[in-house]
């Protein structure tokens, strides 16, 4: 358990930290999130983190908490309290409390503010990366607006559960047109036969993952041939490589697909060549005090 | 402000009441609620409001947080101690407080059981059923499961803040093929050229509204025809009436769709007529000790 949160301008013990039954965030999922990794004591990509978390409070006519520079401090005060080394800090934004009704509150109300942080286990993160994991396809059911990192998850719960049930580690959203979208919680890609890197345009269908812009840059660093374009379960099925990216996972290969074994159902050279540049692409900074 | 909130075994002052930041219907969106209106001392339809919870939870494999006369009595003991005569009391179940992370928790933990009750501006309620409301459309949005009654509903929001800026009450999702589905918190309806009253069949596309029932009940007791299907926008603009149900408004009558007057632009009589049998039919059950 994370020692401490980081509620709404205190820093509070784990077990008493809670927000109000009335906030937005609860009542609507009217809130946005980030979970940005740490890697050995240092953030990841923080800036693009804190970008996003902009656009998306902007979507939603929400404003930033904190300063960026103010909300940069709280986590790595966090992350400093926590002792963290590897792992995860989750930031989630609410419009804050108001007495319930759809609506936006008039007058505005000051936005609720959570950032924790996890210790990840560094065994199973590395797992994942070398022997590669399963993914199932489920249909896709969201709503039309994923590209906005809200915390209106609940059928990312249900793919994600059903993943589990199948003893996979994610489910990839396959649209009424055929394309796959993405994961539950992390971006698609694939190796197609002809050896060129394909993951969808970020368009409004998937979100504009962090780590699959450092994937990008991993493969201009390594002159991987990338077409950025949406790709059918077929073409899925029928691919070199598989993998898929996230904060949580950095680059995981694919290995299965559904019952489908892609490639030889091992991880393939690109996403392995990949995986080499990829800590080097990243933007680091001091994740402690 | 309420005074009292019920939330996971206890009754909390308003101010005090809280959930755990991992609460995962915070998260997750990881939650379904329903809302029971209270109406002289009496809930309406209370027992199709706990059948459809159980629905909700069914259909996200979650438990009942207390056994049924339970949470009756829950709800009976905090409209009691808000002394409530008039007004909604809001029930929201949530899978639980558990780290982070997509699937179900393993082992699964206590869902979380919140319940509030708010007095209503009965003079504004009476408004709305004697003067009419207007209501704007905005395409269709939200996920593939809105049948189930989750918290997942920053569509909702989105789409209700854009008709407050409209000056309306309410917004009507048109879906891709054309068809209004439902309100943003409410069910649709209207009365054709030929004088059928039409709302749509109760399908994965919108939510059984309980205030949706009665008001077939009111219906078959006026002996008005009624005939559930989609309509279309076009439809709904050359309507003779249009009106909207919720537990929160009963029925209110549309008499504006975006720039388009509704018939005469008031109320017209088969909405009256509804509205008169309305309160026959629903289902009574004293809401206080």
């Amino acid at each position: 358990m994370p020692r401490i949160v980081y509620v709404n301008g205190r820093y509070l013990p784990y077990a008493r930290a809670a927000v109000h039954v009335e906030d937005r965030g609860l009542q609507f999922a009217d809130s946005v999130y980030e979970v940005c990794a740490v890697r050995g004591g240092r953030f990841m990509d923080i800036a693009k983190h804190l970008d996003r978390l902009e656009r998306s409070l902007g979507e939603l006519t929400m404003a930033m908490p904190l300063g960026r520079r103010a909300l940069e401090h709280v986590m790595r005060e966090v992350a400093a309290r926590e002792r963290l080394v590897n792992g995860l800090v989750y930031v989630q934004v609410t419009r804050g409390v108001a007495p319930r009704n759809h609506a936006f509150p008039v007058p505005s109300v000051r936005p609720g503010l959570i950032v924790l942080a996890r210790t990840r286990n560094q065994d199973d993160h590395t797992a994942r990366q070398t022997d590669g994991v399963a993914v199932i396809t489920v249909p896709e059911t969201r709503w039309a607006r994923v590209d906005i990192k809200t915390t209106a998850l609940v059928a990312n719960v249900l793919a994600k559960e059903q993943a589990a049930n199948a003893g996979a580690v994610e489910a990839w959203f396959v649209d009424t047109d055929g394309h796959i979208t993405e994961g539950s919680s992390s971006n698609a890609w694939i190796v197609n036969t002809d050896g060129a890197l394909i993951t969808r345009a970020a368009d409004r269908k998937i979100l504009a993952g962090i780590t699959r812009i450092a994937t990008k840059k991993a493969a201009a660093a390594g002159e991987i041939r990338l077409v950025e374009r949406a790709f059918t379960l077929a073409e899925a099925l029928a691919a070199r490589e598989a993998f898929l990216t996230s904060a949580g996972n950095d680059i995981a290969p694919v290995i299965r697909i559904d019952d489908h074994t892609v490639g030889d159902g091992r991880p393939g050279p690109v996403a392995k060549s990949l995986l080499q540049c990829f800590y080097d692409v990243v933007d680091y900074e001091p994740a402690g005090r």
